[in-house]
């Protein structure tokens, strides 16, 4: 049975990376040992190994290990093999396009259709959906596409935040930006604040955390979801 | 001789489109009776007549009337007879697909170079530069490719925004955004305040307006320009 859980952040304000989700993720990757982590998002441009030995790091205090997929000689049998997946957050553009220069979509989509746990956070979550069209990342790479592993039936936007009232900046806020992706598309986005995750069992999408989610869809009013909102119909 | 305007924003906080920057637009146009206005960019999805028809009330308190680049039957040749240009805001991804799709992007280059001048903000201001790699906006259309216009020899970052040191949000901030950029590019990026503009005559670019810009180079410290700083150098 598919199993994803798809967090909008890794860290939130004041806490550890990771440490927030840390009981749901053991709960997670139950009977899991080892996960194949992806680091290609690259944060910052922080290297494969140090981004794999900083998430070695918070796995360790579930006893769950991690391997890196770039210390593997053939990645897509990597993820064929992998127990558990994990894509972290950073840029976007860089993680699709690295995605589709080692021709890992295919294989990540049936991995993962035939039950092999998924979590993404940020840019992580951002590629289970549609596309990357809704992402929040500067596009400092041009990827090959901007199609996305098509896990979910829709798109996300991760750290979706809120108009500021205050602001005098005249940049476009997060909901002006997800109500010009639907003028070109029809693809439903569902903005996950930060503290948000989903979890996905089988069919059922169900909204996680103590925080509303904000539901944009072509030719309708942007709509809060209070948690544990069932999602699975989008 | 080559002559740009390229503003950060075509509006300041708490004042009317344009109306900033409208007595040096004057200047700017002086001797042009009507500018050819595109307005691929659409900002929210406004029509393209919405559009000009905005742009046409701001410009007749300076008398000079503005055409669509819609309402002529070929595009180029209407780019190839203009008296002026001006490429206003949306999103820069609608903006430079359109511009490619219309095969604009070479007869904007020699025009500009032929001595049209060329207004540019926003988005406007982001294709004038090396590529898009450097834009704010949502991915929401795939462009044929993130190259831009190269009337200025390196990228600007409009609606550039200080890391707010009160926020929670755990999103990249702007400056860490444009350092992505330069892990994987080596062209300059010019963070523009809005409020402020860069004035191009010939090979001369002056940062104008009454605020500082942030200028970031691969591997060097971000360091902050004052009015009137020359960056022809960049």
């Amino acid at each position: 049975m598919r199993k994803l859980f798809l967090a909008s952040t890794s860290t939130v304000h004041g806490s550890p990376y990771l440490e927030y989700i840390s009981t749901e993720l053991k709960s997670f990757f139950k009977g899991v040992h080892e996960i194949l982590f992806i680091p290609y998002a690259r944060p910052s441009g922080i290297s494969y190994n140090r981004y794999t030995k900083h998430v070695h790091t918070a796995f360790s205090s579930i006893n769950i290990d991690v391997k890196g997929i770039h210390e593997f000689e053939d990645p897509k049998l990597a993820v064929e093999h992998a127990q558990g997946i994990f894509i972290g957050g950073g840029n976007t553009f860089e993680l699709i396009s690295k995605l589709h220069e080692n021709d890992l979509m295919q294989v990540l989509r049936e991995s993962v259709n035939n039950g092999t746990p998924y979590f993404g956070t940020s840019a992580g979550s951002n590629v289970a959906g549609i596309s990357i069209k809704t992402t929040n990342d500067m596009p400092v790479v041009y990827p090959p596409s901007f199609e996305a592993l098509r896990l979910i039936g829709f798109n996300l936007n991760p750290h979706y935040i809120d108009l500021d009232l205050t602001s005098t900046h005249m940049g476009e806020t997060r909901e002006i930006r997800i109500k010009e992706f639907h003028i070109y598309n029809d693809t439903p986005v569902l903005g996950l604040r930060e503290g948000s995750w989903l979890a996905v069992n089988g069919s059922q999408v169900i909204l996680k955390g103590k925080l509303n989610a904000r539901l944009f869809k072509q030719n309708e009013e942007a709509k809060e979801l209070s948690p544990e909102s069932d999602v699975s119909y989008l």
